[in-house]
């Protein structure tokens, strides 16, 4: 651990070293069976639809996102200048039959963007066509080179972490409905990609859990620069303080994030870490303590606004009452961003008290 | 962030992902003007005499670290099997000047191992002569391969780790010091490594603020695998929590350690963190509060057993007055580990208690 002085972030540094994306894109659907498949392409379809020029498949696949069906050629033509691995969740394979539609890609004229654990120019007839057309193959789990130590220092702008009481229950999708609903009271509002999918609707973005983690909260600081005092920085929180495995990257985005205002996700009914039961859940209460307490060691003024509750799974009506109920018990906004309404909008005003 | 299922650690995946140094080595000096330039090479002499056979310098180089001067033909001759790169501290530069020396290392036979930030294989004659000779060139702050997502499962054996109020403040020679007590008091236990310097000094390791932030805990989970109940793994600490730019790396490191001890380093003095002057140092109560607090959660019987404070600077008298009074006002046993006495006896005691 080498101690390293100050070396403030900026927008111009932020430029250098985040990941922009060539857009819009051609989502490729590969040889999915059906939708469940398409995780990547139907968080797109649903968060950046104005990205999404059309899709494409191989032949004979099945599943569809019901954009407009384009080779291509045909893309290229109508605008998109990159092809979106969308089949299968981040971190799978790239497929062998794949292969010929994506040298057709890029053959004409579209840049390749994957999540996939596959490195793209790993594979040999990949990257030869790459060069021969002058083409970029773009992993999404590859950070960017030059990012900097944290340096702790203050910025401009105001900002919002998304934090989990675990993994995988939806701090991606609460910050993408935070930022649309400020954005819908008029304010200015960027949500930040933390991860693979988030990196893919936003165009741009850090993957933070694969950078050293020497610089994980310094590449949080870079995600979100000095801004006008009135702009909202929506990030998209990593992890959970609470998970054995990932705290660290939780505590680093946090501490490099700088937020004024926390929103808590958890998944209703879950109180036991995903794939680690031994490790039970902490409560809401204790969750928000913690994580403050942590937050404001570079941010002292933070504060948690609110609960946002993965409510999949239930009615509408159970949903609702849940929500009413844990509104009181909690003591403090709660709200299910998949479910608009009464709810949301109290916490998304909570947010911005 | 990707949720993983249970990925145990164990001795034998240690062994595959542990960088594991070649041994004896030849120390050498480069053309340091005087030891003050030798941070790493006097840590070896320090703390692994044993590993370190002689020193070969520059010609008309000044410093010395008192060892036998040997050739790197001598030194191979008398068992050395690694040149180590020991002038200047971890993260410096490897000189031009010292090229012909780590040429002449390679060809008598030598591995070379470096803790610079340039890499060894990026220098185009080191990497053909490697070559030529079949020769290793070894940067101690790359990470090996193989490191896996931390599991959280508790393992057999002791661990104490060495935590700071700051970077920078002796939590390596603590954990060095009280894993040599430990053992003069017959008791089986390791010197685990987490730091460049560490790694040379122990012979092997994980550079934990090198490793992807996803497997920080991981490679801690691996660094201090299941063993012998009554064995001790004493592990270098990292970081701080209370840094801005590193708490993470100290966390993820704390998580995967699963301390059964932790002794907080602190700097006499010190108040601020190291080149970040607005950010104040914890109180040790409020320091060993967080601490305990943040490694309960795979480590739930932890505690804390005193404090290892750095008094270089401070005179003999000065030095055991300020222990006296401290050990007082913090209510638990403090002691510097490089002032040997009844204070540092206490300390390990309280350690073993």
């Amino acid at each position: 651990m080498t101690v390293v002085l100050d070396h403030p972030s900026s927008a111009s540094d932020a430029e250098i070293a985040r990941l922009d994306l060539p857009k819009p894109y051609l989502l490729f659907l590969g040889d999915a069976a059906d939708t469940t498949f398409l995780k990547t392409g139907r968080g797109l379809r649903d968060w950046a639809p104005d990205l999404c020029v059309a899709e494409h498949k191989c032949p004979g696949a099945a599943a569809t996102l019901d954009l407009p069906a384009m080779t291509p050629r045909e893309a290229y033509a109508a605008g998109a200048r990159a092809l979106v691995l969308s089949a299968a969740s981040i971190g799978g394979a790239i497929r062998e039959s794949w292969i010929p539609d994506l040298l057709d890609a890029l053959e004409a004229g579209l840049d390749i963007i994957s999540g996939a654990h596959d490195r793209l120019g790993d594979i040999v007839p990949l990257r030869q066509a790459a060069q021969a057309h002058g083409r970029r193959l773009i992993d999404v789990r590859t950070p960017p080179p030059g990012l900097p130590i944290a340096s702790g220092r203050r910025r401009s702008g105001r900002r919002l972490l998304t934090v989990g009481t675990d993994c995988a229950l939806g701090k991606k999708y609460t910050a993408l409905a935070l930022a649309e609903a400020f954005r819908a009271r008029g304010l200015a509002a960027d949500f930040r990609a933390t991860g693979q999918t988030g990196i893919m609707i936003a165009g741009r973005g850090i993957p933070i859990d694969a950078v050293v983690s020497d610089f994980v909260a310094g590449a949080a600081e870079m995600l979100s620069p000095d801004a006008d005092p009135a702009h909202w920085d929506v990030i998209e929180g990593q992890g959970s303080l609470f998970h054995p495995s990932y705290a660290g990257v939780s505590l680093g985005l946090l501490h490099g994030s700088q937020p004024d205002v926390l929103v808590l996700c958890h998944a209703h009914g879950r109180d036991r870490i995903v794939g680690l039961p031994e490790f039970a859940l902490p409560s809401i209460g204790r969750a928000i303590e913690v994580t403050v307490q942590q937050a404001q060691l570079t941010s002292p003024g933070v504060r948690c606004a609110g609960v946002s509750l993965n409510t999949a799974g239930l009615s509408d009506e159970d949903a609702e009452r849940a929500i009413a109920a844990l509104t009181i018990e909690w003591g403090i906004p709660v709200a299910d961003p998949m479910r608009r309404g009464p709810a949301f909008d109290r916490l998304v005003e909570a947010c911005l008290a």
